[in-house]
């Protein structure tokens, strides 16, 4: 031990619901086969090595990604842990799979407490696998901004209710999809809009739907355009509300600030790259990682590798074992060059 | 025991989900009141009583309404109790609450062998309670079709999927629930066409929908205005598989034949409410009734009391417990006058 401080690499292990197997797993197990790797071949760094897998980075239990990451650098909201999905507080969660709520405080790692992490991920999106690029180097993370929509009309009677007399809350829910995807389709840009999850209540085929709940997310490496992109749904939203009868209230469900990756970790990997004779390219990540959170307390950098066809959350979701292999060797020789680097410069 | 067939009466108990106390339970209570009554004051009637609760009116378990209804008139559909529904099969469903799917022929009634069957309920819709009239008597049950859409799309990451990239079941899905309530109101008529029930698959905040279904439910009086709607709406859902990517498959889940009730019934029915110095006011039924099972088998008809605002199907909806006893004194008058009334005259 040198007394300098650790280098973190890892990722997560869970998944959205009939999701893909590579989304977390590949930067996870990689984390773990290069410590195996530097053991068997008894190399001994300046730094300490530290694996990481962080737990519900996805964010469909509570509706809050990063929760893991989040715990590490402080970032719990108050309230979370009370917080109810499918009946259960997160605080019983956290217990149920052998964790400490009372204790959440005590993950908190403060600033500079690490001297860079790497996360090695799959892609996600087209980019890498359409150039034929085995390596990317990510600039940094788009900021995320989740919305929870309450649609509220009338449950009735689906046959003896007129036309005439419905406040149809699906009606008006569908309304809001189009209007959402409409807006964010509109304006130039890379950001991205979508209604992901939407629930029916009662959700019979003999009743007018009377409740409808759905998430707006929106993402973007600008905030500024996210506040846009939110202020002309509300807009859209109030007008639906006229026409359908029905109430729409939007709240705030979550907000995960983007993060740039840090130039010297950025060179590390685009250096790790070449050491291997990989081409490599530079490019932002549409989607959130844990990364962001690490990035509040110190330098962090990403490695992408190719997802075929951009298909991510998805069955269909599939990363060449050629590529897992070459993520992984990028990942090693990162780590190596990390522990010769300086990289507050 | 006079060897007559006899006078069968009651209504169903089950709901749908977050539904209100009376549709259903009314006519059940009242009809288990009027041979309280009866017996109480030692009345004999000519033809034996019997009191029929069915089971499962609605349909919301397994999509097809009037099962128990329907297994009495013979009109369980092939393949039926094989249906799964909630990871569970039909037949053993039926196991569960105490009845022998083996033997569910066995329920069948034939032809003629009841004198007729009355039916009690709250009307549903908001007729009788605007007009201030406290007994409706039934001129006859919409036919009811219902189908199922498939949407289906490719789930895809919704952080790194460029809108253009996109097929999102849901969007699609959106635009066929808006092309329903607009193909339904733009024909002038009493149909009514509703989607009540809709699951997006993953249902997840940051994942672009792959999968959705809903149903589709149309009724009106007249079976081929049923089929002219079907036929608008598949051909709108061809153009908006086309516009977004989507394919939609749309299929037959069930089909109820309505029913008119039995002009001597009718009579019967205007006679109680005349009896007890009642205002009353024929009308259509706009919902389903286990009476459309039995009018395959002999004469029906029915007693509508007000549904306080039209509201049903809803935790607010309200029969006046005045209007309830409206309705069980009308049921027991209406019982003693078919006893003595030339039915199928």
């Amino acid at each position: 031990m040198t007394g300098l401080p650790s280098i973190l690499f890892g990722s997560h292990i869970d998944s959205v619901p009939n999701g893909g197997n590579f989304d977390g797993p590949l930067g996870s197990l990689a984390a773990i086969e290069v410590v195996r790797i530097l053991d068997a071949h008894d190399v001994r760094t300046q730094h300490p090595l530290e694996v990481v897998v962080w737990a519900n980075e996805e964010g469909v239990a509570y509706g809050k990604p990063l929760f893991g990451s989040r715990a590490t650098a402080g970032q719990i909201f108050e309230g979370e842990l009370d917080e109810v999905w499918n009946g259960v507080r997160k605080a019983d969660a956290v217990r149920a799979i052998g964790g400490d709520p009372d204790r959440i405080t005590a993950a908190r790692r403060v600033e500079a407490s690490f001297h860079c992490y790497i996360e090695l991920h799959i892609e996600q999106g087209g980019t890498l696998d359409r150039t034929q690029i085995p390596v990317g180097i990510v600039e940094g993370i788009v900021t995320i901004d989740r919305y929870e929509a309450t649609v509220t009309g009338l449950a009735n009677h689906a046959g003896t209710t007129a036309m005439t007399d419905r406040r149809d809350a699906l009606v008006a829910a569908s309304h809001l999809t189009l209007a959402v995807n409409e807006i964010v389709r509109d304006q130039a840009g890379r950001h991205v809009g979508t209604v992901g999850r939407q629930d029916v209540v009662p959700n019979a085929p003999n009743v007018v739907p009377g409740v409808v709940r759905q998430t707006i997310e929106l993402r973007d490496l600008s905030s500024a355009t996210l506040v846009r992109l939110a202020a002309a749904i509300r807009e859209r939203a109030r007008r639906i509300a006229e026409l359908t009868g029905c109430e729409i209230a939007i709240t705030p469900l979550s907000h995960n600030e983007g993060a740039a990756a840090s130039p010297a970790v950025r060179r590390v990997i685009g250096d790790a790259a070449d050491r291997l004779a990989l081409s490599s390219h530079s490019l932002p990540s549409g989607a959130g990682h844990d990364a962001q959170s690490m990035a509040s307390l110190g330098p962090i950098g990403m490695i992408f590798v190719p997802s075929v066809g951009g298909i991510s959350h998805s069955p269909r979701e599939l990363t060449s074992w050629e590529h897992c292999g070459i993520g992984a060797d990028v990942l090693l020789q990162a780590v190596l060059g990390a522990d010769v680097s300086d990289i507050l410069a």
